[in-house]
């Protein structure tokens, strides 16, 4: 099979199908982005790259960065991350407060954003300086150098995020956040704000197809692990639509507000699409459906 | 019939009870209030005063102060105040935001924290210094030059009300709050830290009594707009045990986590008492059963 | 006072109101009715009455027949009714089934459809021939003696009532019910089914405003319990609108999906009105408006 | 590897973990099972069979069939089944009412009750005797020509079943059940009383595993619906342990509450497990931890 052939027909397929969705304006920084945008990267395990489009193009990866401090943090706590949250698909919507309240104070799953603040506070716990270290773990696994926060994007989440303000005070108020809550959110904002291109995002995941090690060598996690984590992503990578993502492509993957999805084959490949408009769920219609052609053509899934 | 006798009655009567209950927690600076204090003060339209127990001691008033505050925004607002909250009971507790988002921030009723939190954002907006307003509002309507905020409660309250930060936060999100968050609920934690005796709170709910007339005869509302007043605090004054409290008091109030509770009986009288030991309910035990007895004995109940 | 006078003119204004809603079709035999039958009707406890426009043709009376049948539950158990249904308000809608799993089978308070087939239950337990019991008591406080079923509509709500019988099949699942659901089901219907006109159901109400005793000075309940259950419906009678009604109206009573409404204020007189119209909450919006401007117009409300 | 000797190996090595757990009573006729039957079935797609312990005896399979009627739905239906039901994960226990009501009368997938009683309406529409069709089916993707319901096991579910009647009716208020509650829940009671045992429950779950057809080569389904079912499996099939069961085995599966569970490996086998004692979720507990074991020593997840 000629990977860069099944690119080019999706990419052309995709954007002859004129889905509709819309940028996201719940952070004003990201409402400027340019609606048209869109890539496809391939990365596969014996070494090769594919791109099209804007694959070179770098955005805000959002909530896709949340499987990655994830990993930070499991890859120190292990199996006790679980005592903090919990590894459930959530049918609630991803900033919904109600199921926190009803579980008292144990996020569903570390995906959905009670969650991610969780970690995000076991991480402000874990290391020195959470925001340099989380940086030179991204360029780590990316081998990207020059991977960096958008500062404009951090400040304008923290100016309007409201409704993760009212999280982090909800998890706190349940004795579930260890540290002070402006601190949390701040590594939070700046976690969800960094930036990578559709290329580098699926380098980055590379070692969730590795049995945890990046393509360098650097085992991030052990394999057993790993399987875990994507086992995680599987179920609940796309908030109240994972069990559709998981219908239609098949593969553990994760999603952010900005655009952009990542999405792996454990032992083949990883890939990454970004387009900004969203559908009513959050997720990226044209990537979904980019996903979703591509493993039917190329009739890689895991089920 | 003789008030005072009755009065002494009730108070021995409960005393010998052997009422259980727990004194809050939820607020440090509150639970080292001494567990046995207990008082009872009526105050007839007549003009008289009829006090047991420790009914000149003055108490952290809490959640006793929201229809107080709703009548500042009402006699401002009008009908209008209902735009921005409901006046329907609530099924759940009064701390909870699961109703808040399925009812997309418009809080149930103004005597759940999150309508309370509401008519506070409106008293910022509504008058010039809210916090001095507020005093000389409460100080006018009891007749109290001496009533005071305490600094340590409110401090109490702003070091550990993460839940009501967690409110105040997702009303924002839902553009139910007009003014910065941490101006709301500095107002919001002094207005429920107010300290009064049972007497000084039985005196100044006598408006709601007196068709919003205080003793001295200014007008604080309408006779319509003080009817309105009264049936919320019959439907909404006890949280999730209001049904509870009208079917066995049958009488307008509100209680406190101070351990305050206050009630009237329109045309005749204000009885406000104070037991600071809490039912799971959050609603004191001794001052409900008092009030039960007390209508049960004098047969004054509004239905 | 006139109180004729008073009854013409609401019934005037509210005609000219141009009020909309809609006749209920979730009973397809009361669909039918004309939408334009309106009635009200007065009767004061010094025996006087007062009617304007169709108070004295019958209609459906629906769930208007939950406070009698909980009257004779009540007077047969006592208190122990509550250990099978509370007397808390439901913010949800008259025919959920939310709170009920959250609560384990308890129903909120009586006057909620769950609420209203515990009570049916208990009926079914503690009388030999349940419908021709519930028609004599009916027969008996109104004074009415052709007052009876309409098998039509017992029948049609038997055929298309699946909510009810989800509802019972699932407060059977808890061990809420203690007969055959189809048996409780059947007197159910029936009981929603009778029809009075606004004269007759004003006067079946009268034991509520005469401290348990009918016109005729048969006591139904006692004083005591008379108040109690004055206390429910003031705040549960009107489904997730009785606080609304409580707000505008200021008087106890219920309502039904026939459009019918009751109220009473206690000592004084009760009131009956009808007209088939519902807002989207289940209430007739007319009669909503009326008793609002009658109790405006004679300044005639609890608080 | 040899099979055989981890099979003996996990037998072994669960029996030792002294789990603990509760053989189902919500169904009196399963009560009586002996709850320490214990066996495990592995089918290969080159053809290989290894089993240890109690593997040949039958059981109830009970929410075992709900993929096997949901196939035979899908293979008549495709697409349309998901107008009737989705196929997203439920944070809710399997037989709850509130998701339902919510969202309307939309199962959240097809394998909580309310969804599987969908699925058992679209089989009595479509089929023209469906218990003999169920059957015949069984048989047939099974190789087990005596596979047969237990009539006294569905007459139990029948007569306690008030959980499941609930939500039938519940369902056919909101019009998405077909034909009569009744014949469709008789249905329903007999799918679910179904005798497998743990070799012929892998056998019938074959075709999952190879694409769509069975071992003698009959077309079930195409490849991509198998597919497509399978990964509802993985983020359905263990109700609110869904994401556990993932988490922790990583192979698409589905349990049942006579204590059996089915997981698979696309392309490679089959494997079932049964054991009485469920833990609180409903599933067996020796179950997941035997299946956990198989994949750690085989290496043999998805992810």
């Amino acid at each position: 099979m000629n990977f860069q052939t099944v690119l080019n027909d999706v990419y052309s397929e995709v954007l002859s199908m004129n889905l509709e969705g819309k940028v996201s304006n719940s952070i004003p920084e990201l409402s400027k982005i340019n609606p048209s945008k869109f890539g496809i990267h391939l990365v596969t395990l014996d070494g090769q790259n594919y791109g099209v489009g804007d694959s070179n193009e770098r955005f805000s990866i959002q909530s896709v960065s949340k499987p990655l401090t994830l990993a930070m943090a499991f890859s120190k706590l292990g199996e006790k991350v679980w005592q903090r949250v919990d590894v459930e698909p959530s049918g609630d919507p991803f900033n919904s407060l109600v199921q926190l309240e009803y579980e008292k104070g144990i996020p569903r799953n570390p995906f959905i954003n009670a969650g991610a603040i969780v970690i995000a506070d076991m991480i402000v716990s874990l290391y020195k300086n959470p925001k340099d270290d989380f940086l030179s773990f991204l360029r780590t696994i990316s081998g990207s150098d020059t991977i960096n926060y958008n500062p404009k994007v951090a400040q304008s989440e923290k100016d309007t995020g409201f409704r993760n303000r009212a999280l982090a005070n909800f998890l706190k108020s349940f004795g579930n956040i260890e540290n002070d809550v402006d601190e949390v959110l701040d590594f939070y904002f700046h976690q969800c704000s960094v930036e990578l291109s559709c290329k580098e995002l699926a380098q980055a995941f590379y070692f969730f197809a590795n049995a945890g090690n990046t393509k360098e060598g650097t085992q991030i996690l052990t394999e057993s692990q790993t399987k875990r984590l994507n086992a995680i992503m599987q179920t609940c990578g796309f908030y109240d639509e994972s069990g559709e993502f998981t219908y239609k492509v098949g593969l553990p993957g994760k999603s952010g507000i900005g655009g952009g999805i990542v999405a792996l084959f454990p032992k083949k490949f990883t890939i990454a699409t970004w387009n900004p408009r969203l559908n009513e769920k959050g997720n990226s219609e044209l990537g979904m459906s980019a996903l979703e052609l591509f493993t039917t053509k190329t009739g890689m899934s895991i089920f």
